[in-house]
């Protein structure tokens, strides 16, 4: 493989990469605005364009939502892998824009903490992430070709929860199912000196449990005491789900879930990674939940139950003399592993039920259940991809986990039985959803040479 | 005394004292809407009227809000006892106006179920009631005069919470406390042939208890786990409020609760009161609360512990990701015999704290504090106005409970050193504060019957 020269070509041309990355910045494809459904399309032709005009096969298709494009390279090549890249070309609102200190949408480039680094919405999340595969994929044009097949699916709903998606791989299935693996870069860095590859991502059940006792509100004096309670009932059931060592109490819940393996363990204690830090930004001082693990144990590859919120009864300033007849919960869990959310569902449904006294009935409204996902610690991708980034930052790559979920993924996975490589270059401090986002011109230039190395790594 | 030429009278001039009802209630004394403050002025100038027209002596006095009539009868005689009369003139509103058959404010009689009955706002809270002791005072005078020295307090207030009465309470203590006993039309008979006289009032602690985690709203999948849930810390603290048998945990939480005298249980045992259809009514079965308590006895006669409201994290629709910095409970207390509000809020604290782990803190708004009123059950005047109730009805009066506070009452107590006793004619079905509100014309009639022979009682 000619990578030195693809490498050497990504240096060398770095200006026009950048100046192709404030252009793309220039265009506010915010997604959650109609205003903006123009430029959004400006956004998608944009890329098709970029694609086209490496030789690319594109199109900006529509959908009920935003244009969803879709690229193909290299169609002809069948002896190498046929990988699908993933990015989102849509960004967040601007707002409040007094916080900006330039326009959002006039991107510039500035000396940051450690390297120079361009500011403006979507520089981070997604476009810049985007770009650097984009421009790895042109270093190949420009010396000798593609190493493997190559479809691209870039989106311009991510921000707003892929409304169109589904719908869009259900229809493309065939054509999109094609590829072995999908690339996603739509996450960070461990640090700004270590690469990291996702390889856990937590699933979601999520359920809305609503108990009903009297059938009407009542006055808290002229019928407490003798009146069930249906708040009562409810914070018994939601202090019954954690037991004294904090595991979730719930029968059945850790079935599928497995120990780390010891090397990954180890690696994962090797991470600098600062507890009291961690805790100290967010008010606390002491690790919650299970007793005995670590917190980034406990986040990246452990499930847990969170109550996100309750009601019932009188919210508001002051007080009332409500008895109400409902009260409710959402409640969550995240999930590792193999558990299974049907189950999980299930066994909510009956811990609540055995614990509901006559007269009290429970209703249940499902929000969310996705199973986690996992891309195997000893796959051959995953070792080849954690090789090549680790030749590029002359660190090993950290493989971590995600407590949150990433739809995308999950939708992968369901829609078309492919597994996602999940490497990014965001870092914590860009800002990513608020004011003054930025991207490092470390992370856009050294992740585009990371993307060339893990494409000839996979394609080796 | 005189009681016989008094009923007689009463008899006779029962069609005028309808008239001057029908007059007081056509005036739209509505407290809480200031576009009906000169009505309030007018239903207070026509109290004024009506005991000047007695002899009495009486004005309305301004307070920051609407009028308070004080009127003073018979301030001669030192030799029988001196008592206060309480009522409201004010009303609530009259919407939804759409529900109503005839006008609010256009008083008629029509034939109920089991008597005449007039329908418009205030019929029954508080005009009707009211006016039977007025119309009794009335009889007394065209008979030979009171039996007592009376004072008049009429307030304008009393369906917004009564902001001015306890600075007016201050204001005029010393007029205001010299009678011995508060006398209060504002209540129940116990069904349409029972006459009642409330004897106890539960009292009323109400603290908001806010739990504080992390300093601000985390993303329950990127920090779930080791991160402490205040929403699940609450829940636990809720359900530790009560124990297994329906009992309130709070250490010494009974301090100071008795039970009830034997003849008072048997009495309340002997109350055609059926648990099964007050149960139905609000969709329930069974008895819920303390075990081996009677509905009756737990809601006049036993303490309670009641959430009034719960919050944390999101409770709109759907769902959200959150794991909240803050959970919040309005937690209420019924109080009755000798327990100590100050104890039970301390005890309650003391309860929260011991059950706080490492990292969460509380916070307490105090909503409310008062301890419970109760007449003597073998006080002298309670016993000649049972007994004088027992003669018009041609059965004894029931000595009931009131699972809630009466405010005003508390501040006799409380501004005043004054006891009261509350004696009413309303019936449950009287819809007080709904459409088409009515009085009972037997209630109006046989009412001021009961005053006379109540005053005749204690005054002997």
């Amino acid at each position: 493989m000619p990578i030195d020269a693809v490498l050497t070509d990504i240096d060398k041309n770095a200006d026009a990469a950048e100046a192709r990355l404030i252009d793309f910045l220039r265009i506010p494809s915010i997604s959650t605005d109609p205003a903006y459904a123009e430029e959004c399309q400006r956004a998608a032709d944009w890329l098709v364009a970029q694609l086209k005009g490496l030789g690319f096969e594109a199109q900006s298709r529509p959908t009920t939502g935003h244009p969803i494009v879709v690229g193909h390279a290299n169609p002809k090549r069948k002896d190498a892998p046929h990988l699908l890249f993933y990015g989102h070309y849509d960004v967040q609102p601007a707002d409040p824009l007094e916080l900006w200190k330039t326009g959002p949408f006039e991107p510039h480039i500035q000396q940051g903490k450690d390297a120079q680094e361009i500011v403006a919405r979507g520089a981070s999340d997604d476009k810049g992430q985007l770009l650097t595969f984009v421009e790895a994929c042109r270093a190949f044009v420009s010396n000798g070709g593609l190493p493997c097949e190559l479809t691209f699916l870039f989106e311009g709903e991510e921000e707003t929860g892929s409304p169109s998606l589904p719908g869009f791989l259900t229809k493309y299935r065939e054509e999109l199912s094609a590829p072995a693996l999908a690339l996603v870069c739509d996450t960070s860095m461990w640090n700004q000196k270590t690469p990291a590859i996702t390889v856990m991502l937590r699933g979601l059940v999520i359920e809305e449990v609503v108990l009903t006792g009297p059938s009407r509100d009542l006055h808290s004096g002229m019928f407490g005491g003798p009146i069930i309670n249906p708040i009562h009932v409810l914070s018994k059931i939601i202090g019954d789900l954690h037991g004294p060592d904090g595991k979730v109490a719930l029968p059945g819940f850790y079935d599928g879930v497995s120990e780390l393996p010891k090397d990954v363990a180890a690696q994962w204690r090797a991470l600098d990674f600062d507890e009291q830090a961690f805790l100290n930004d967010v008010g606390l001082t002491s690790v919650g939940g299970e007793a005995g693990r670590s917190v980034i144990e406990q986040i990246w590859a452990r499930p847990t139950c969170d109550v996100n919120g309750v009601y019932g009864g009188y919210g508001g300033k002051g007080s009332k003399t409500v008895l109400p007849s409902k009260a409710g919960a959402k409640i969550s869990f995240r999930l590792v592993g193999a558990q299974n959310p049907r189950k999980i569902v299930e066994s909510l449904h009956a811990f609540v039920e055995e614990r509901l006294p006559a007269d009290v009935k429970a209703e249940y409204l499902p929000h969310a259940a996705s199973g986690a996902l996992s891309l195997p610690f000893g796959s051959e991708p995953l070792k080849r991809a954690a090789r090549a980034l680790g030749e590029e930052w002359d660190k090993p790559a950290a493989l971590v986990g995600c407590g949150g979920s990433i739809p995308i993924v999950g939708a992968f996975k369901k829609d078309l039985g492919m597994d996602a490589l999940m490497i990014g270059f965001a870092l914590d401090d860009d800002r990513i959803h608020s004011p003054n986002e930025k991207y490092s011109l470390t992370s856009f230039h050294k992740g585009t040479r990371s993307w060339a190395r893990v494409l000839a790594a996979l394609a080796a």
